[in-house]
């Protein structure tokens, strides 16, 4: 079915702050009406513990209450803005989530966090992304793969990581034994909000996207980790792996259809398909027009490097990779996905550097006087390692490096410097996709780098020597989820085509200058010398155990003096 | 002749900016008075050239207005402050300079710069220490000498620097010639001052201190460098090498005496005897007690280290030292210098880098935030090369790393990474000295960061696992040239004899903590592997290049830009 003149499709991106509503007019891919919500518990909607800074967690009221606020806005303002517009217009929803966030529930699919006696107790919240408490038990997880599944590292990046769902659900077992023994089974909150709308909590759908790139389902290994191996790590991930299905669904198939009492609250037509949810950087792939052959980059705090390969060609394990996982992204192909651990967050530390003495400096005044520079021009070369490293070494006990420092470098040379290294981190994960056989013929950014700092945008250009296009979507996250609700109401074939229809880039691309190209040609290349010395184990036995060595000694003083 | 009640000597210190006196009472040491004068010349008394940032110079009429100034001001002041004191009680008086601060004069021994038509002649100025402009020249000397002369090397450290004696006369005559045409002779300005007060301006002594660190003077291998080496290099070095004596002498030989006419302006007795002049930091090392087994560290912007071994051993010659030569510390023993090309500088780099942006950061505030931090605690190590490597690695082309950046890393983290830097630099070269036979029983320290400093003093303490001894005197420079005046005023038989009476050390030392060191013996063993890595020619061959061709593709990359 075609759309017509006035179907429309809504979009809900729950992220780590906010959660957004999109409204889409799917004749042409306008977009109507956004709206916002921030989360009302926790510190910005994060509850966090200043004894643990690791700790990041989120109330699962929040996303419930936000549903029905940011909804009945977006629908608001879209007939402010468009008078024509009917809620009834709108034929399929989508909901995309940050991830892995698994969320303890009991038989009936309730938040243990809804039952009075657990309200406040962290470990019955959902486990927010970035929640870094679980780095012991996502090792001991690593190790006992490594030994007895082999198999599961080579679709992880070669190993599992602390913010994913089954090194949080074992650090709950570990850490809150009462939690976990109340627990029934444990869900991504990108399945559980859609089983919320559709009444499906008790059997709720799992997606492809947060199961295969977080909870090391692979449908041609029989789903989920099996009961033995993870009885060997703690019994109590082996009976929750019993709740878990043994099918998981991508995008394209419907988590069930919007019940009348959530109808009513929303103000939507009861019984509109809710498509199954994704992982928030996955939606905004597919909102970025994702296809095989094009990269898309979502720049933000980190980022996320994500491309297709169809299912029908064989895919060789690419070192370094996050992740690779069937239907993750689009329905019918691998979804791979690289990243960077910190790239606005290393700008961000910079200014904060230069701020704790009171200093005027922020990043519109560092990004002016950076942009008077010409590559090379300050001597400087840095790693972009200040959080790690997750692609391709996926190794977070790396650190950062900055070379080339006179008696007169600047701190607008040394923010140049620090964005060009993460550039030259972008450009390695290129190469080693394209090096295994994944090409790579056209890039697509968004997020809110790729909109707001041309400066970067031009320097990626010129680092990586391609042209950097911009998705013409700023909220490609909900556009990616308002298309899997556009393809559940059959107003699309499947999702390319809603894509041909919805997305696209922006006129304004950033080209590759030669001359810069060729002076970043060069500095990659001492890049890449302080990358594979500094961060390869046994490539140079003298430095590659350096900033470990430097963080055993840290963290020992930092244990003494706290005693 | 044992020191009468009232015998007193007058020292004279030459510095960059001003021009100190000193009056020290010989009986017990006590240093009556202090009187300082600022050069009227120039910024700060250093003429600069916009176009050229390596320029430096002096007018040399700021030491002879200074001289008179600042020895009638402590005269006055020596009166004020002890009523018996006679300006006729000074039996001798001795200079120190800068150096290598070499002016080109005529016959008469007066300089090119006060004859009418080069008075403003760049040129025709003395070329301070710190003009950089002869880079080029010391290269060309340093090759000639490697392909004819290598025992010249063996004395300077394997290369002959852009700061020294004939680097700048060549500079001179291949951009001034004539300057150089009109040059009868070029002198140190530390014998200058001398030859001019004892009125022996055509046929001035030569002091062995400069005249061995910095112009290859080696009275075992006929004095100054021959003529036909010279003349190979240039006609205009090889005829000047012709005006210089075969013989120069040490600091316990008188220049001449002090004649009437000066006498007169200085109010002082006609007739004393004027030392033969010397550097500033080896007189400063002869303030400060050096003898066998002392190591006087002089630490300010930059750092001079400063040992004497007995001319009856043989020394081997010792890598990465600046310059060894005959007496040219103490008579009678080899005078060992070895050196960090910035220490102060790059704290004060680091300080103006937070405060471009107008942060309220300085010194005080960083060196208290930094001294509530453990050894280690950070998690940073950095080199101290942002103005290259003096001592061992003799490479100016180095430049600063900085490891272990997170994004939590604050300013006075990085501050104090910076002080354990420079402290790593000053173990290297300590254990280098020691390791060549040399022994080193004793450290005393003299210079503004000895004096204002305890946080980077105990860090030295630490890192090196040795006593910290602070010098008693806070004008070792002019304290050394007052003895060199009292030695030749015939008080003490010779300058260690002086020094057991006129030197010594203050109550507060600085001892290693067994904790601190036991830490910074781990971090120190990584600074080494980054010092080799990316210092030693051919050790890394991945990284130790990797400074340079930062520095070549800038260079490159500024040449454009100004084109």
């Amino acid at each position: 079915m075609p759309p017509t003149k006035t179907s429309c499709a809504l979009g809900l991106d729950y992220g780590t702050n906010t959660v957004r509503a999109l409204v889409v007019k799917l004749q042409d891919g306008r977009e109507i009406a956004v709206a916002e919500y921030p989360y009302a518990h926790g510190d910005q909607g994060v509850i966090v513990d200043p004894d643990h800074p690791d700790l990041a967690r989120q109330h699962p009221q929040d996303y419930l209450d936000g549903t029905v606020e940011v909804v009945n806005e977006v629908l608001r303002l879209a007939a402010e803005r468009e008078p024509s517009f009917r809620a009834s217009q709108i034929v399929g929803l989508g909901v995309d989530t940050t991830g892995s966030t698994p969320l303890p529930i009991d038989r009936n699919g309730e938040p243990l966090a809804s039952h009075e006696a657990y309200r406040d107790h962290p470990a019955a919240q959902a486990w927010l992304w970035k929640d870094h408490t679980s780095v012991a038990e996502a090792h001991e997880l690593t190790e006992a793969a490594a030994e007895l599944k082999p198999h599961l590292l080579e679709s992880c990046g070669d190993s599992y990581s602390s913010e994913w769902f089954w090194a949080k659900l074992l650090r709950c077992a570990r850490t809150a034994p009462e939690i976990i023994r109340e627990t029934y089974s444990w869900i991504e909150i990108a399945d559980w909000i859609p089983a919320v709308l559709t009444g499906n909590q008790s059997q709720p759908v799992r997606g492809l996207c947060s199961a295969g790139h977080k909870s090391w389902f692979d449908e041609e290994q029989g789903g989920y980790p099996d009961f033995d191996f993870l009885n060997r790590i703690d019994p109590h991930l082996a009976r929750i792996r019993q709740t878990l299905p043994d099918q998981a669904q991508a995008i394209d198939q419907a988590a069930g259809r919007l019940t009348d009492h959530w109808a009513t609250r929303l103000g939507l037509n009861p019984g509109i398909p809710i498509a199954v949810g994704a992982l928030d950087a996955h939606l905004g792939a597919v909102g970025s027009g994702i296809a095989e052959g094009t990269l898309v980059k979502i720049l933000g705090t980190s980022t996320c490097d994500i491309v297709v390969s169809s299912l029908a060609q064989s895919l060789p394990s690419i070192p370094g990779l996050c992740g690779v996982a069937r239907h993750s992204v689009l329905p019918g192909y691998f979804g791979l996905e690289a990243g960077q651990s910190a790239v606005g967050d290393i700008f961000h530390w910079w200014v904060q550097c230069l701020r704790r003495g009171g200093s005027s400096w922020d990043h519109d005044a560092l990004t002016t006087a950076a942009q008077r520079l010409a590559p090379g021009e300050s001597g400087l070369l840095a790693l972009d390692w200040n959080n790690g490293n997750r692609s391709v070494l996926a190794d977070s006990r790396l650190s950062g490096l900055l070379l080339g420092q006179s008696l007169h470098t600047r701190p607008e040379e040394i923010y140049r410097a620090l964005i060009e290294a993460t550039a030259f981190g972008a450009r390695m994960i290129l190469e080693r996709i394209e090096e295994y056989g994944v090409p790579v013929t056209e890039i697509v950014t968004c997020g809110g780098l790729a909109e707001k700092n041309p400066l970067l945008m031009q320097i990626y250009a010129d680092v990586t020597g391609r042209t950097m296009k911009v998705s013409r979507s700023s909220q490609t996250c909900a556009l990616g989820a308002a298309i899997a609700g556009a393809v559940n109401g059959k107003v699309f074939s499947d999702v390319p085509a809603a894509q041909k229809t919805l997305t696209g880039t922006k006129e304004r691309q950033y080209r590759p200058n030669q001359t810069a190209q060729s002076i970043y040609d060069m500095l990659y290349e001492l890049y890449r010398r302080l990358h594979d010395a500094f961060g390869i184990p046994l490539a140079h036995p003298e430095l590659n155990t350096a900033m470990k060595e430097l963080l055993m000694i840290r963290d020992e003083v930092r244990r003494t003096v706290a005693d």
